[in-house]
């Protein structure tokens, strides 16, 4: 049994990395932090985990939890997961960080959009980017995995083959992005109140999203040239799910059907993508509590542009479901253990 | 008092603008029909139409009807409503046309989108557009006004100043567009249930949504050369609002703040239209229930993009709200009349 | 023109009441008070209060906005309320209190339950208990009106003829109320964050709610004799409107046809209380944004029992539209004034 | 592997039936049945039941379909099933039912309330109630059980220990609940569509509601005297669960404390229900995909009330997750197998 700890384990992130890891037989949660609920149990919390009765909050005093994991699910707020991350990995653990703070591999980039220097340049060298359907030979044999933020997963998936294939140009890409609420984390705050965010809808972060330098790396990347995209994320009145809406000229005659074909090639030996038939789009409670990214494809031949929507859940294939199937990748687990979850619906 | 009828007055349109025709000083509404609940009391549907207690649902008789009031909304079906305008058009009374049978000036535009013949072109031709911000001038003149579909109110006037300033390119241009679900109207369909709709989001439509050429009408008009737009609708779950994210490449050096300044400037006399200032983008909840619609902006510098969002409740200003303004041009009331509501919020 | 102070505007109940007086022809807010915006532009906070674009938020200086208003509403928190009114209601302006510090004619009972003393007992004595539907003739001459809580509106309303008629027992009665979550208030909490609400549904303060004494005051005042009620308040989903299912042991042979009559015979002077026929039960959705009581009801012949169901707008008839109602009264205008709204449907 | 066949798998029920049978390794699903979707891939109707790519809807042709399977759910509309579940059961297999028709032991009382003959008398004799924490011993011995109702689940096991150990009168009791919109089934109704349901709630079927007969039958029995019960149906918008608040007038001095010691003995080896501790009350939201029951209780001194209140999903506990509890029961299995799943939490 693999020892895991969950540093950071009373937001939303956390709490879901408990109920996934609950179905896996290969691993035992042996520690879970807490700053502000140190000390209190688990289910006086969140009264659903009861299976994790045993388990209490303590605070993150990293020469004490490192005796009793193996591997370290960090989730912990930009720019403070830095130190911790460095520590254990340092000590010769393995750690899946799900914050920021090791996504991006030019250190000068993530100063410009995280506002704050990253200390720990050498440690963010060896970080490989948890994408496993792009970066799995690198997550194998790496320690530190950075696992991807929310909306680049949606994007990047949704992107991938038009980019590595060339069906589009990388110029102009526009990435349109709907999220549930739970992205915004557990946080007392007006305007995450019930009352703000029922009916209602909007537009934040235009322009400046700090998931744009990601997007932009992983896409840059795929395509060997540098890439600028645009990025609008979205407040949908739901709990989970994010639907990306992306479109990309096409740079050469083809049809819808080609690019799905292309599309079910490129994902074919990928357990968690699904690429829908044609006329066929995803909607987010498809996916919902799964780790499933489902991709719906369109060639608008009126414009000439090509409009990929993707799907995932923001708490699952969106974070935790992929900490996770790193760990799985990492740790030369079956990768689909514990997270072979079918959606809830309704 | 102006005697007014609503054809088709059992549907959310109609029920809408039962309420707002309930604040107009200068309107009485004589006729409501409904074939389906013909000879039912308005108030055993919508307990709360209670002010029209006195009102019954009956059949569409033209003939009989027609005697009853001096102005017709018609909210009957695309292609159904037709003929039915047609008759009160020609037999010299005024219509407000909420279907999309009027909206597209070439009727071989609209057969190929709406697969139906036009049967009524001479009609079709006095038909005026009526988006009082554009067509003020033509919609006073006019005894048949074709009410705009919900989707492209909220596409043209976020595109409006751009298009006519030349702040954008006009290739390219990307509509992105999020609907409350009363826009599919009031229908017993599992697709369209709750426990499909909630805690889902999806696109729909993509590329061939038949909001496509009305929209694509209007723009060419303000842009004065052909213009194709990328149209996409999602259903998001809640029950009013229109949130359009629209993308444009700018064809200009030019930043946030010249361009709020030229929408300030084109909007300046409309009633209806709230250009936000800076940094500030439109949430749908802060328009519901009212005829605004709310316009946020924001030059994208890294990609040369205009992101332009627009905001509108849909079934007021994108439907009955602006059925009831049109009709305050067309008779010369004053023009917000009927229609200060404020949002409803929370 | 009547010049109007609200005192603690930024919260839903604040914002209500301007949404409300908007509509109200005799009225001008003159002052608008929060502590924590105070200088802030209530635009800024509540971008479709565009109608207020003069206003600003001040710090509840009382020396100084005693001067600028004839009539204040007051939406301060529970004990804090006690002191500012007894200032502005001594210095002869006319009060309308939304909290709960001059509701409990007895300061005892009021100590009991609220954990406060109470320090303004002789002004206590003066206040009348702001139900319309009751105590009309007190309010008229009142300076100083108590205006009722949300839930004790919805049960009093829902139980009124059936005590004073003799029609239910007053041992036993249930009253099991339904809450959307703006009755919550407009506060910063993890609990009342969207996710943790939405797709929840729970009870609480069982048994130990603090409109308990409020209801069993109002009762015990009808029955005339002292009632206990069992009272058990729930968060819905949704952001506005309270159903109350009130359960009464009928104390004589009775069917629901003849309970009906006696309801609409109590209340058939009533604008604002709307007794449905038999079969027919009130939906908060029905009642949304506007100021009525709808009540539906049903004897249960195998069971003896009487179920009420009443629903209202809590932040209308249950808070701000029954304040301004109030105002009404004690001003001698038109009761209904500012308060035809229909409810915004769907 | 057992063969299990579902007859009706189009419905909510039948589709969760597949959710949950899909985490059960002692079971094939062999045949799933809906004359409506007929030939069709289950994919095709519910994308996110991938696991079943190779099932097919057939029609139920009981012939054939008797052969391909050893244990049959039925999901059948009520009255439609009495004669499918009867051939099943004459030849031989193991039948959980989960309509009504073999849910109530007196035949009388079943065609007053279903107003329909129950024409397959003998049979009805050897149904057992599937409620495993009252019957498990003679499910345990039946070929045939059938599954209680959703409300009848959360009732009944919110009042059992307080009925069998006297805690409370028989007389008076109270059932009001309040129910996710799931429960309505998947249908094509005007008053199931999201904009009727979403920001509502109301009262249904009260005083008439069919599952009164049921939740009486069970209560008689415990209390082993003649109870009636009033009930309250509450249409909730959510997908999912049943809060049941229940009032009692306790027959004896006593306090929480003692109730919660009771309640916990009583069902101290059951693994499905949770009785929480004091000043605790189940939320909807925790139970939501899991076959919990969680119950809440508080003694009310003020009026010598029990308030009783209990939590299940009713697609889980109330239906599909107890049916398969049911079957394990019938079947020698560990009775949790594929029922482990924790809560969608948020």
């Amino acid at each position: 049994m693999l020892r895991v700890a969950i540093c950071g384990a009373s937001g939303y992130v956390g709490v879901e990395l408990l109920r996934i890891l609950s179905y896996h037989p290969q691993v035992k949660v042996t520690v879970i932090t807490s700053e502000r609920s140190a000390e209190k149990r688990v289910v006086d919390l969140f009264p659903h985990l009861r299976k994790y009765a045993h388990l209490n909050y303590e605070a993150l005093h990293k020469e004490i939890i490192i005796q009793k994991a193996d591997l370290f699910f960090m989730a912990l707020p930009h720019t403070v997961s830095q130190e911790a991350v460095d520590f254990f990995f340092k000590n010769g653990k393995k750690v899946v960080d799900l914050s920021a703070d090791y996504r991006i591999a030019d250190h000068s980039i993530y100063e410009e959009w995280y506002e704050a220097p990253h200390n720990y340049r050498e440690t963010l060298k060896k970080a490989v980017y948890g994408l496993p359907e792009i970066h799995r030979g690198r997550i194998k044999k790496a320690d530190l995995v950075a696992n991807p933020g929310c909306y680049p997963t949606g994007a990047i998936l949704g992107l991938y083959p038009a980019i590595k294939e060339g069906i589009i140009d990388v110029e102009g890409i526009i990435v349109d992005s709907k999220s549930g609420t739970s992205g915004a984390g557990r946080r007392a705050e007006v305007a995450l109140s019930y009352c703000e965010v029922n009916e209602g809808f909007k537009a934040y972060g235009i322009a400046v999203h700090r998931h744009v330098p990601e997007i932009e790396q992983e896409i840059t990347r795929i395509a060997k040239k540098e890439v600028k995209v645009n990025f609008t994320p979205h407040l949908v009145p739901m709990d989970r799910g994010i639907i990306s809406t992306i479109y990309g000229k096409i740079s050469k005659e083809i049809d819808t059907r080609d690019v799905i074909a292309i599309y079910k090639d490129s994902y074919k030996k990928e357990p968690f993508v699904n690429v829908l038939e044609e006329n066929n789009f995803p909607n987010a409670k498809g996916i919902r509590g799964s780790n499933y990214c489902a991709i719906g494809l369109c060639v608008n031949k009126r414009t000439d542009t090509l409009i990929m929507v993707s799907a995932i859940d923001n708490l699952v294939k969106g974070a935790s479901g992929q900490a996770v199937q790193n760990m799985n990748v990492m740790m030369g687990f079956k990768e689909t253990t514990g997270l072979e979850q079918i959606a809830l619906f309704p």
